[in-house]
């Protein structure tokens, strides 16, 4: 019991580990526990709940889970099966009484969606506001900024308020670029080559798929990346859309079923997710040398929008998968839906704590000690790969280069620029 | 990034670790996230929410993360204090806006909440259902014993339906002391002579604090264990109440502030959380022996209902309490609410599923395979603690004596017991 939990100097301020990511919507928190990975299979729909199933990936886990279960329980795996035929039946109606409560359940997930939509449309108009101010097309009220100050005043003893005067309307530079480099996860994410385009980048924004109402269909949220006109590509927003699967998992959180992303229209030249390779061939007839520019798929942050494909059920059946190709391509759906599940939880409803960094010293205070010496230990494996499959991008995962240089960043800022408008 | 993600072999297919316990109540998934463990301070309420504050403790930890914090992040960290003051207002502003965020988020948890009841009210005709079968008062239905039998055989190919008979009301014994058994952390509670007073226990329900509505009050529940009449006290139901503060953390999540528990009224020489030492003392000067008895408190389940309490602020503040045993506490105080959880959201909603054992399986799913080293080395840790206060009691975590001799229990049962009736 107690390994699994989380001790550590920081565990009792906050969420203790980042697996129990405190649920928060925009800017509420949520009523939904963390989906969670489903089985790797593609469009599938259990029947009823996620039970022993036809999935042999399922059942060779399910299967290894109970040896571990012989090892660690003394129960007598005998005991049930001894009991007289009258107390079978009972036992058997008891679980023909939980169906109907896991029926029950199941509605209860959905009207928690629904509490999670209502509060989502309440919080628009504040939603609103922040992104007015943060283009600089209102000027924050002496509310808004006496609020922020005794906030500040509460979080820093050392803080120095502002000077008192009329306020104008002043645009925060770069304020969703600086606040995605202060997420754990999305700074090794982006690149030095990405902030060009993320400087465009105007708002984030979370919406939830409609059709709570019908309980057969797969409920889902949207997570909208909103650009100003730039020279990378021609979309106006990029779409990540979640879904979930349509009946909730064993113990009653929604199963992630699978992400979807906006093609985007990469302007010539201008695909961040590319990287070109000059190579020198030579002709073996005519002696000659010639220059080939090869595409290569390169670590970008824009990579978030081609989502990693689970495996077809048929592919993991059939071997066509080997054991360490799966196992890579679990981690790459995990993390893909740990960024989507943060962008919506955490980035979103609290973006100028990102933007500040505060929240980040909520994140990391979350990780355990653990968690701390796995990451050195990621370190050492830190190695690139050149597998040319598109599907198959890398993602780097320790190594930290987004983020450097904001206070350069800070520096290109005309302190003039808000005072000439 | 990656170091956060829970990668496992059982990771896709429920929630990937136990921290990440999925949410569900009574039997329905709840609407919150997993409390977490506050600051350790008595009765301590924040103004606005956990902020960087008074308490010592937090501060030095903050300091530690903000220090990690300056080794993990590229960001500058004079970023914002080099912004234009124009733009340091936009700032404030948002921060202001923020707060209105936060406000909307503590009235949603809330609401959230009152889901959570609404629901518990929707499913209590289930539980009474349940324990009129568990029981005896009433006899399974056929339908209910169908419905039972096409889950078992979808969960186990190799399921035998039993002989079509007509059902006539058979009590399952021992239902709810084999149903706690099957809990990976309540098994390693649950002494050999536990299971003697365990045996009396017909029924765990849950219910709400009842002062939802009111903003500045503590929310929070109730598990109540209710017993038949038994040798070993006079309580017909013991409680556990957890209290969580008034104020949501900082990602939105209901943060714990206590637990109290009913006080066991034993019955002569039946208190199960002492244990008696005989001691042979010898007078100086008559040279004579005499035999003491001395009573010392044991591990026990009961111990259950005498909560540890956390060390008051200024205790921690005066340096009246070390590290090493602040450290233990703390350990203590979060298993206690990992058990309250449990019983919370996964034992009374699912009872049916921990008395097979079946939602063992998908606990044990959910722990990675690093936990299971940790709890390797735990057990070299496994020492026997002699001190003598009552709140120190030592709570085994990797002993497990719980749950054997299932087996010879069901074996005790009179197959002829229910047809008499």
């Amino acid at each position: 019991m107690s390994s699994s939990l989380p001790i550590g100097p920081g565990s009792n301020i906050t969420a203790p580990t980042p697996q129990n990511t405190p649920l928060q919507q925009a800017p509420l928190s949520a009523g939904l526990s963390r989906p969670t990975v489903p089985d790797i299979t593609e469009d599938k729909e259990e029947e009823d709940e996620e039970e022993a199933d036809g999935n042999p990936l399922h059942n060779a886990m399910l299967g290894m889970v109970q040896g571990k279960l012989a090892d660690l329980v003394g129960r007598s795996s005998g005991y049930i099966e001894q009991l007289p035929v009258e107390v079978k039946r009972s036992v058997e109606a008891l679980k023909g009484v939980q169906i109907k409560q896991n029926e029950l359940q199941n509605k209860y997930k959905r009207e928690c969606l629904e509490l999670e939509k209502k509060y989502l449309e309440l919080s628009k108009p504040l939603y609103q506001r922040r992104i007015a101010i943060i283009k600089g097309d209102a000027a924050p009220t002496e509310e808004e900024i006496e609020a922020g100050e005794k906030q500040s005043a509460k979080d820093d003893e050392d803080y120095i308020p502002l000077p008192k005067e009329a306020p104008a309307p002043c645009a925060i530079p770069e304020f969703w670029l600086t606040a995605l480099q202060n997420h754990i996860g999305l700074q090794d994410l982006i690149t030095e080559r990405d902030t060009g385009a993320l400087k465009h980048l105007t708002d984030i924004r979370l919406s939830y798929l409609d059709n709570l109402s019908q309980l057969d269909t797969k409920p889902g949220f949207k997570i909208t990346f909103v650009f100003s006109p730039n020279e990378y590509f021609e979309n106006e927003t990029l779409e990540k859309t979640y879904y979930y699967q349509a009946e909730v998992g064993y113990f009653g959180d929604f199963a992630y079923d699978r992400a979807v992303g906006t093609e985007i229209k990469w302007k010539e030249d201008k695909d961040l997710t590319k990287e070109f390779e000059i190579k020198k061939q030579r002709n073996k007839n005519t002696n000659r040398t010639r220059v080939v520019r090869k595409a290569r798929p390169t670590e970008s942050f824009f990579n978030f929008f081609s989502p990693p494909t689970p495996p077809s059920e048929d592919a993991i059946a059939n071997g066509d998968i080997d054991e360490e190709e799966l196992e890579e391509l679990e981690e790459k759906v995990e993390m893909d839906y740990q960024i989507g599940e943060d962008l919506k939880e955490k980035i979103i409803p609290r973006a100028i704590d990102y933007f500040t960094g505060k929240a980040l010293e909520y994140d990391l205070m979350e990780e355990d000690d653990d968690e701390f010496e796995d990451l050195e230990d990621d370190e050492e494996d830190d190695h690139f790969e050149d597998d040319d499959s598109d599907s198959d991008a890398d993602l780097p995962t320790t190594k930290r280069r987004g983020g450097k240089g904001r206070g350069a960043a800070a520096g290109a800022v005309n302190p003039e620029e808000c005072k000439q408008q």
